[in-house]
């Protein structure tokens, strides 16, 4: 039987889920020859670590609980005394959890698996690639730093693994990791990564005003609390930047156009959430709205994507014929068009649910049991 | 520098492509710190080998003159005296072989890939799984023989990958065991993958005859010689089989519902293909006009599609909507559509050019690369 030892930061809506998941299945990886041993959880105050990271993991019925604590709004320091496993608070908990990463690293190895959506994973990170470790990451802050940053955790590209980071669980990274290792040269990549923003687009096609269709998608739960982090475009602008960095191209998030779908006077530093829902949204309806009717004059429609073409990256509202993949798209599904010298006239296309915490889990969990080689 | 040792059976396009893609991605691979060393190459009747398995391989100017005599349509044999390779012919090259795989299997590895389409590479592949050798394989027929063989092939599933026995390059045999591994639960895959069929069934949409379709088609260079053997489904039946299997299905060949758009009087054991091209092929016509018109009727189109659900598999045409990912399908492009607990409502949808020796060949490059970490 296979062992492979992880630690989780972050026990958000995908680190819980990935906690189910792995407790799900079980019996299916064991059929596989393979045991997933969680050695350590911690979210941003506190760690919860099994007594001995070699001999013990947390058992099934201590993840559930840590999952029913975390999910009722509690801090995992709640579960002192829980099975064998010790807690470790603030200050401590750092050099607790590099201490394990660098035992288990060096010996059995260990997978360092981030679901949280902080920078502040970013030094633990570094240096458990110093020790051996391998990397699954969610969260797209480490790999949206500095190339600094990118470049050690890609220095071993065969150690880290990031599907979830770009489009959910939809396998974009590992295709576009295939094409790059065949030398298929990608001329072009273009995709709608964004859940929120491809259902707002799609709506606005239906001749629906901006404001109503932006807070119906926050009624249904499709944006963020506030709905300026999604219509901001900073989030697909993180993916841009991965997938750009992954075809080899050394940007920074600054050297990425992103179109805002709201104006400056309107941010979140001028502007109440309150304010922008009730007065700020509607005075954008008009201009939107005569954007839509030009492009549907010509036969296009509007989708906000990320388009790579040579070292450049761009992201924001784009006119497409109604008739592409992009173009027909409808609901939150992403989709990514890839170019390339084997899918030239048509692209490979690559369309799904591209959030959720289903399946973003369901990607990190495909991405540690990939790494099972690694481990003996 | 990891050295990976390759036996590559079969020279057709897709070997010799791959070949040229080896070579073609030397630097790349280098900078990667990969070094793929090609042993032995061998077509129906020869096998040209490295001298010293262990210390030599065929060098670049070595593989280029086996592409060159290939593609003029010579014999292996015609090498003798190459670089520092000797030639087996008939009865002792099937030995040699086995006894290269032998040595290099038990020691450094040894990546055993089928880029035939030759249900004689069978045997070998069966042993070589024995002596701990990675098998690649774009050949469908060893996976779509009996489940004896297939569970024998899998019995490693570490060390096998064929991607390209399915949609050729396209990430679709990725992608299904991404899901498998992370516990999603797959209700239904449907998919047209065959870019002949793709092809015929959406000008058929147009309007066009049947037989003049065929015939288009055929001197587009998208159908086999013998049209019919694209026409029989038999092709695609193979695709689905291995999708099934895939999924833990224990189905052979004879288990699939085919319907072939020929009837069993115009086969080529009862009409010649000049015949059934002059004659047989317009009979066809009138009743799969009825049927498109029909689907038409109803807002659908007509498709020749696998679809998998529950432990059933059949290949066919089918009625689909035209909106729908398959219904909008032109040209010779293959889409699939997974369903899944994580693409439930809409489907996970993988589509693009789905043959091609440059795309079948970069498939297969790829899946040698990723078994990488099983080589030292």
């Amino acid at each position: 039987m296979k062992s492979i030892p992880l630690f989780l930061m972050g026990c958000g809506g995908v680190g819980r889920q990935l906690l189910q998941h792995i407790v799900s299945c079980r019996h299916l990886h064991a059929k596989q020859g393979m045991l997933l041993r969680v050695v350590g959880v911690c979210d941003s105050k506190s760690l919860l670590v099994a007594t001995d990271v070699f001999t013990k993991d947390l058992n099934d019925s201590s993840l559930m609980e840590i999952c029913r604590v975390k999910s009722s709004g509690s801090s995992l320091s709640m579960l002192n005394g829980l099975g064998e496993s010790q807690i470790f608070t603030n200050m401590e908990s750092t050099g607790k959890a590099l201490e394990i990463a660098g035992h288990l690293g060096r010996t059995t190895g260990l997978a360092v698996v981030d679901c949280s959506a902080s920078s502040e994973t970013i030094e633990v990170l570094k240096q458990v690639v110093d020790f051996g470790c391998c990397v699954v990451l969610a969260n797209k802050k480490p790999l949206t730093s500095s190339m600094e940053v990118f470049d050690k955790l890609v220095s071993h590209p065969r150690r880290i693994r990031h599907e979830s980071t770009v489009g959910a669980g939809l396998p974009v990274i590992t295709s576009l990791n295939r094409i790059l290792a065949s030398g298929d040269p990608i001329h072009h990549i273009i995709g709608s990564l964004s859940g929120t923003l491809g259902y707002v687009m799609s709506e606005l096609e239906e001749g629906k005003p901006f404001s109503q269709v932006v807070k119906a998608a926050k009624s249904l739960g499709y944006t963020e609390p506030d709905p300026r982090d999604d219509l901001g475009g900073m989030d697909v602008a993180r993916k841009g930047l991965i997938l750009s960095r992954l075809l080899g191209w050394r940007l920074n998030l600054d050297d990425i156009k992103v179109e805002s779908l709201y104006p400056d006077e309107m941010g979140p530093d001028k502007m109440s959430l309150k304010d922008f829902l009730a007065n700020g949204l509607q005075l954008l309806d008009k201009n939107i709205e005569e954007r839509v009717k030009l492009a549907s004059s010509k036969g296009n429609t509007l989708r906000y994507v990320c388009s790579i073409e040579g070292t450049r990256c761009h992201v924001g509202v784009q006119e497409l014929p109604k008739n592409s993949a992009l173009g027909r798209l409808r609901g939150s599904d992403n989709v990514l068009e890839i170019y390339s010298r084997c899918y030239k006239d048509y692209p490979l296309v690559i369309q799904g649910a591209g959030a959720g915490n289903d399946t973003t889990a369901a990607g990190v969990l495909a991405d540690i049991i990939d790494l099972q080689d690694l481990f003996s």
